[in-house]
């Protein structure tokens, strides 16, 4: 009689509790507190489940709420790095290797690897699930930046510039629609494109 | 040209970041703090990705998923009421009723009637997706009140009894092997059936 997998299931379980320890610079939207990863994985994968019909390609939404439901797991043992603090990103994908070695290797090996490979998948960016999810991921930190009178936007002092080079590339890769939708939030609260400020430019 | 359907699902999307703040009595393995209602259905979903294979029924994943993510929102207008606090629950039931009207109702209409219907569907916890749904939901605070040395058991000062009349059937319905691991923590932490505790039986 093989012996059962519930052993190593729970213990993932157990495991991945602590992501709702792991602090993002994102506000919520109340700006009571930052959010957690948790709490953001769970707000994405319903982002995916009402979006869906705004992606790019042909996406399998089982998937692409698998990879969001997953995706900040490394985070556990990697910790978070702010998309706009770039000096934060050093050595970070080697941590979040391991880390996805360590925390998913938790699981029985057929779901390990299962999560593993959607979690390398998502990293990639390459498929259309994986498109989707990442311009999901990178949306929905600018909607809450524009409910927020500019969130990390403002902390970390970006310009539009800069939010249009990073944020552009994933989010209109796998969903033109929201892009269109997020340049505009920015524009409205970063001013014109061209590196003035909005003092400058009125 | 019909008008397009993001301006509503972005609406929903913020509201529900309200569900955040929502404050269940479960504790963080960490005990750090009590889990939030957000970050609580992120952990469900997972537990039905991982935990599947020991459903009673056959289940479709990605709608158990679907309802795991949505089953609390309603909780943001209607509040968490603590299963080990029944004294609570009076017209809980209708709060949550309008709860679900209003805030999945500021959906575009065909996504509003989806999410209505799971809403409903786990509710009843009569199809095989919903009685596995509602089997995780009983399952994951037993877990997080085992390791936490009785969390909410000892904090609601319940019997075994009381946890096995109250959790037996709902975990047992849609998962007998959760269920036999539900009722040896329970037995471990809170001692034997017949209402003794643990210091008379020893
Ligand atoms: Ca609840």
């Amino acid at each position: 009689m093989p012996s059962s997998p519930l052993p190593q299931q729970l213990t993932f379980l157990r495991e991945i509790d602590r992501l709702k320890s792991v602090v993002r610079l994102t506000p919520l939207l109340d700006r009571s507190r930052r959010e957690n990863s948790a709490e953001h994985s769970w707000h994405l994968a319903l982002y995916a489940l009402v979006l869906a019909e705004h992606a790019a390609g042909e996406v399998d939404v089982l998937r692409v709420v698998k990879m969001l439901l997953i995706h900040d797991i490394v985070e556990i043992d990697a910790g978070d790095v702010p998309f706009h603090v770039p000096e934060s990103h050093a050595g970070q994908a080697e941590r979040e290797r391991l880390a996805a070695e360590r925390l998913f290797g938790l699981l029985p090996e057929a779901q390990a690897a299962e999560f593993r490979e959607l979690w390398f998948e998502f990293e990639a960016a390459q498929s259309d699930d994986a498109k989707f999810a990442k311009a999901l991921d990178r949306f929905q930190p600018m909607l809450h930046n524009a409910a927020t009178e500019g969130g990390t936007w403002v902390e970390c002092a970006v310009t539009l510039e800069q939010v249009k080079q990073r944020c552009r590339p994933p989010i209109e890769k796998g969903s033109p629609a929201l892009w269109a939708v997020a340049e505009q939030m920015a524009e409205a609260h970063l001013g014109p494109a061209d590196g003035e400020t909005p003092d400058q430019a009125a």
